[in-house]
């Protein structure tokens, strides 16, 4: 049996986000729909990241068996003639049995983009949160200082959710503004559902003077979501790559 | 009377162009019905380029004439308020009563985006052409040198488009890659309709060695619109600058 792994981008404007859910369309079973056509028999789809609806995907990667001898060349070929203009294949290949889009994965890699200029971007209202605002990057950068290394990241972490092991290990956490955009990068072993929209919105209460960076460390260390900023909005948001 | 002229950005692709037609959207009804809404009285919108279904702009220049006192920043304000996430006004100005968007323009700068590579991406289907095969990039560059320079531009001219005087002077016609992005950036003191799409289209035929440089020189010599290639899709096309 070949174990097939794909590397995709997508669009998520359209999409309620990675997940098959009853009743809307997401991304999962759009590609499983491409993949079952292009093999003509049924598969199980495992992604290596599971996507909010309207979060974006440069390196979304993920693994399914078959039997079929399909070349990855064609089968990249095929998928995306089938597959709406949202949703590419990047790259096909033959992967070794034991590999797993979700657990193999070492770790994973977002941005978030801030359009920060007086007028949004007619280019970029699906791919960027517009801030018209002032904000101190001197005093964000300061702040993503306290993600690096393990932490419970309860704080940053959807209302509701429960997690039985919140800890998680950022590996880089970077601010960086060209022209009028500011890119934060963040890598870690794994996010909780909502982490990294909900750092950057209590990034920018740093930006915007409303916290010092000491009191963005207290914030995490505290582990309660009351204290930190809101959850901002999926469309600044990419999964960039994943590391395996 | 003020003369009021205003810098806008809009994405093309649900605007079947700039000028005013019946029965379907353009960027100049969507833009007049916005400043008369904001202004309350009627007003005269000139272009400084009347762009095609589907092509964008990062600067295009307008001027109307008002008596109302409401400052830049509020009109700016005020319009992106009322305007689709498509089309943004940048930035307003007094300017001198003799300025018209389209007659004081000295000259405007297009760029034509090319994605040069195996898939598509799903974030750059609406801003660029997809060629996945290879194109000379040498041989495209070798060609474009006999652009410049005060030319009859018929060969590279929408069919059936018939001018009194179609010649035009292009100060500058230049190509880059950046990663998998070739850019087609061209400054002329005017353009025939799809005057920069077809140029393109031919540069291409040059890229896939269908044709010699010497070949597109010719061409463009010829003044006659059958020899040139095909004028390619509007999404790669971006109105960037007007000089005045």
């Amino acid at each position: 049996m070949r174990n097939v792994s794909l590397v995709l981008a997508y669009e998520g404007t359209n999409y309620h986000g990675w997940q098959c859910q009853p009743g809307v369309v997401t991304v999962q079973e759009t590609l499983q729909g491409a993949v079952q056509k292009i093999l003509d028999h049924e598969i199980k789809l495992y992604a290596g990241a599971r996507t909010d609806g309207g979060v974006h995907a440069m390196g979304q990667v993920v693994n399914f068996r078959t039997e079929k001898t399909i070349g990855p060349d064609n089968l990249v070929k095929g998928l995306n003639s089938v597959l709406p203009q949202d949703i590419r294949v990047l790259s096909a290949a033959d992967v070794d049995d034991t590999f797993h889009a979700r657990y193999s994965a070492r770790s994973k890699i977002y941005v978030y983009c801030i359009l920060n200029r007086p007028s949004n971007s007619p280019f970029l209202t699906r791919y960027a949160l517009h801030w018209p605002h002032k904000l101190d990057l001197g005093a964000m950068k300061a702040s993503t200082g306290a993600l690096l290394g393990r932490h419970d990241f309860s704080a940053f972490k959807k209302k509701d959710e429960h997690y039985r092991n919140p800890v998680r290990e950022v590996l880089r956490a970077r601010l960086a503004r060209r022209r009028n955009m500011i890119y934060f990068v963040i890598e870690a072993n794994g996010f909780l559902r909502y982490m990294v929209r909900t750092i950057v919105g209590t990034l920018m209460l740093a930006g915007q003077g409303k916290i010092t960076p000491d009191e963005f460390a207290s914030i995490l260390e505290s582990r309660e979501r009351e204290r930190a900023g809101p959850t901002i909005p999926p469309q600044g948001l990419f999964l960039k790559e994943i590391k395996y």
